[in-house]
């Protein structure tokens, strides 16, 4: 039974320097695409044959390392989403930085798995988690943990926040033991990622009240307050109230100091779900509406949108990290923990959340703060809000156009408006100025709609955009709304 | 209000040619690194001053990108947890490849947001759960979404036979609303994520039957059996059977056969938790005991153990797609689908998970398969498993050594016996031995417990392991063992 030592078999290079050379062609070809982001088109259609090329079985055998790499430059890399360009402006995705890349280069290539044991990424891993305490005044007694974006921020916290309930023992017994129904409150502007985790952790879609907003999308206190009372009235349990900073559609901001008095009224959990927006604490004009933030039960925000670290990472923090571990923390015999040696160390990651396997997430944060410091990202931030404002300024300065919500934060909503075409005719000429915008490779808006109107939806989290790129964007709309 | 474009300001580096030439430099240092893996220490302990350093509060400022990296290099580079290295055996822990690694630099420099949208990533995601198909044997139709690893894989498939459980209508009603508790069955030996993912959706610890294990750590049919009766009298409502291909502590094989039977008589969802162990259907050796796994109703396993690729990512794979889509879809405004440009494309992928924001760690996978096709994985996944076999040989060949559990797929677990100890100093002595042998840098298995034995524990998902590597183990565990 024993093979010959002579036959053992690695996936490992067979030609080191091959390999090699190809990690450095890699950097120059990505340094090249990077540098001449600007001056490229910002999409491009797939043609037929690359499709095809992508929807071929898996090989059997193996073929060389430079042929693969050719094969992704041809298929894949010339066919790049885009949200690395200064004007994609398309949902809310970060551009990533150079240094994040690299970081991320790093962090596969030590591929440590940051769960359990004593190494350094275990470090690095709590304090970028301390960090984001720091960013966003939480106390340093609040515990939090990296996952991968603002979906599973939101259902971690709410996880922690429905087994914190009652003395229903949720954990344990599940929700078929509660009482009578458990039921969570946010506005109708709220992620539809809040209604997922609803659904996901057992509490289904009906137990998800969404409050009515007022004409600036933020959510109607009076109405949440009403709500809560009648469910009570009915016999059911309140829990949790979820504020936003920042929505998705038009970047509103719930009114946190209600939110956050009567959560406190009505002993309920208060979750702030900042997954775009709780960063813009870091903009002097949005640090006080935001300052409630910093008393929540629990906050999720991305960081991989407002903080410009490449796919992907989010952040979680819990106020009672004893609550927090209690949700979670479970630990099997194999992963004994010992006062020495590789299994020593740190209280395990997997006791604050859903995953056991981790990446080093963390080293991408930790390299770019360390680039560029605190105060440098307060600033990109106030940027990208000063250009959403400006460009208000410029759609309201223009006669073809209207805004079709305040401007809040970074996300500027507007459509171009010709006299006498009916709702359905409007929504046909902005569709059609959104995808000649990105057929012709000029600039990557999206759309939403809010009071039944189709709009433009300008969407800015991106390192890379400058004032300018909002006067060519007004003005490629207006030119293409008008050759329609 | 607006600025002038002079002043913009960027996170792209001040000088490029800097950056590029640190890209390099990184690449260098990551090749010598892996190059000479070998013949360093697999595990360094952490000095104090390192731990201090990686414990100060966020940087305000920013700092040279050259002293970062240098900062990365003295601090976290050389206190890598050692996954990477030939003889890391602890826990399930994948090696990861140079090429591997490349594609994740690849993927984080387009860092598209592989959710939605007409671009290349999303076809290489498509093809990717297609080739993950084919591994294993499912069927075309079936679904799949590639997810962090294996506990976010079992949770997404658990998640997927709640919901598509009787007429409760839970995705929207919640578990409350169903007529009695919902109960799902696993061995003893299963997984804690298996547990964790009940309660998180909702259904709660007590909701988990843990059947008991023969001498093989096989789960017990019959027991299973007459559980289900029990509860089923007492008016629970069972839903899923769990089997495991591998367990995390010995490699034992559930009896996939027998499962899917008894799923099938009482109408179970049949999940099968391949974490670990579902790539050994490569291996012809389980081939035949691990047919089974294709009629299961869903399958969770890891890429980042036995594919070796780097952290993160799993693999969930459905057998009806459309409850699969039906636990999870919701289409929020701002997500337009357009039948042309950014917008249009494939199916969002968020459609079959938790999560919104993806990264593209389905390039790791393509790049990988495409660099030694599935035959070679196939090679080296049997090769690990011989291993494993040889090294349970050397141990039945020595003396002071046994086995403490039969070998089974990569994992071998044994420990010293020394005459006259109890068994409190047989632990005590056990774990010396590991203790030592991480910290003379030599070798890392883990540790844990077999009907109450404290035992070492080798598993094997490496991919640079020699059989060599097995007589040295040996050697060493004696050598230590006997100096203790
Ligand atoms: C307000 C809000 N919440 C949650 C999310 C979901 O975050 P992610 O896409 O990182 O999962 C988003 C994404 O845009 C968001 O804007
Ligand atoms: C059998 C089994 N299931 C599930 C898991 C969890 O997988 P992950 O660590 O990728 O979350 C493991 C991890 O070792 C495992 O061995």
């Amino acid at each position: 039974m024993p093979t010959s030592p002579k036959k053992d078999l690695t996936l490992d290079p067979e030609n080191w320097d091959q390999m090699r050379q190809l990690g450095h062609q890699m950097i120059d070809d990505l340094f090249d695409y990077w540098q001449s982001i600007r001056d490229q088109k910002i999409w491009k259609p797939i043609p037929a044959e690359v499709k095809e090329f992508l929807d071929q079985p898996i090989p059997e055998q193996g073929q060389d390392p430079a042929k693969v790499y050719e094969e992704f430059k041809q298929n894949i890399f010339a066919f790049n989403k885009g949200n690395v360009h200064p004007r994609f402006f398309a949902w809310i995705q970060g551009t990533g930085t150079p240094m994040g890349v690299l970081a991320d280069l790093l962090a596969s290539g030590m591929n440590p798995n940051t769960t359990i044991g004593e190494h350094s990424a275990m470090y690095v891993d709590r304090q970028v988690v301390n960090w984001c305490k720091e960013l966003m005044n939480f106390p340093s007694e609040a515990s939090g943990i990296l996952v991968s974006g603002g979906s599973m921020a939101n259902i971690t916290a709410l996880t922690v926040a429905r087994n914190s309930f009652g003395e229903e023992q949720i954990r344990q017994r599940g929700l078929k033991a509660a009482s009578a129904q458990l039921v969570l409150y946010c506005s109708v502007e709220t992620h539809s990622c809040i209604q997922k985790a609803a659904e996901i952790i057992g509490l289904g879609t009906d137990s998800v009240r969404k409050i009515g907003v007022n004409s600036n999308y933020e959510m109607k206190v009076e109405e949440l307050e009403q709500q809560i009372q009648q469910d009570i009235q009915e016999g059911l349990l309140p829990f949790a109230v979820v504020g936003t900073s920042g929505t998705v559609n038009t970047g509103a901001i719930d009114p946190m100091e209600d939110l956050l008095a009567v959560s406190r009224k009505y002993g309920l959990w208060f979750h702030v779900d900042g997954a775009y927006g709780a960063l813009a604490k870091l903009d002097a004009k949005y640090a006080e509406r935001l300052k409630a933030i910093e008393e929540a039960d629990s906050l999720a925000f991305d960081l991989h949108k407002w903080l410009y670290v490449p796919y992907e990472v989010g952040c979680t923090l819990i106020r009672d990290a004893k609550k927090h571990r209690d949700a979670f923390a479970i630990t099997p015999n194999y992963l004994l923990q010992e006062s020495r040696g590789l299994s020593g160390g740190l209280d395990s990651i997997n006791n604050y959340g859903f995953e056991l396997s981790r990446g080093f997430k963390a080293l991408k944060i930790w390299m770019s703060l360390k680039e560029h410091g605190r105060a440098k990202y307060a600033q990109m931030i106030a940027q990208n809000n000063r250009q959403a404002e400006y460009l208000g300024m410029l759609v309201a300065q223009t006669p073809e156009l209207e805004l079709t919500a305040p401007v809040s934060m970074s996300i500027t909503c507007f459509r171009m408006v010709k006299q006498g075409l009916s709702e359905g005719q409007l929504r046909d000429l902005n569709r059609e100025i959104l995808l000649r915008l990105q057929e012709e490779g000029i600039a990557s808006p999206s759309s939403t709609i809010l009071n039944g109107k189709y709009t433009l939806r300008v969407a800015n989290v991106n390192q890379r955009t400058r004032m300018e790129d909002m006067d060519l964007l007004v003005r490629e709309v207006v030119r293409i709304g008008n050759s329609v």
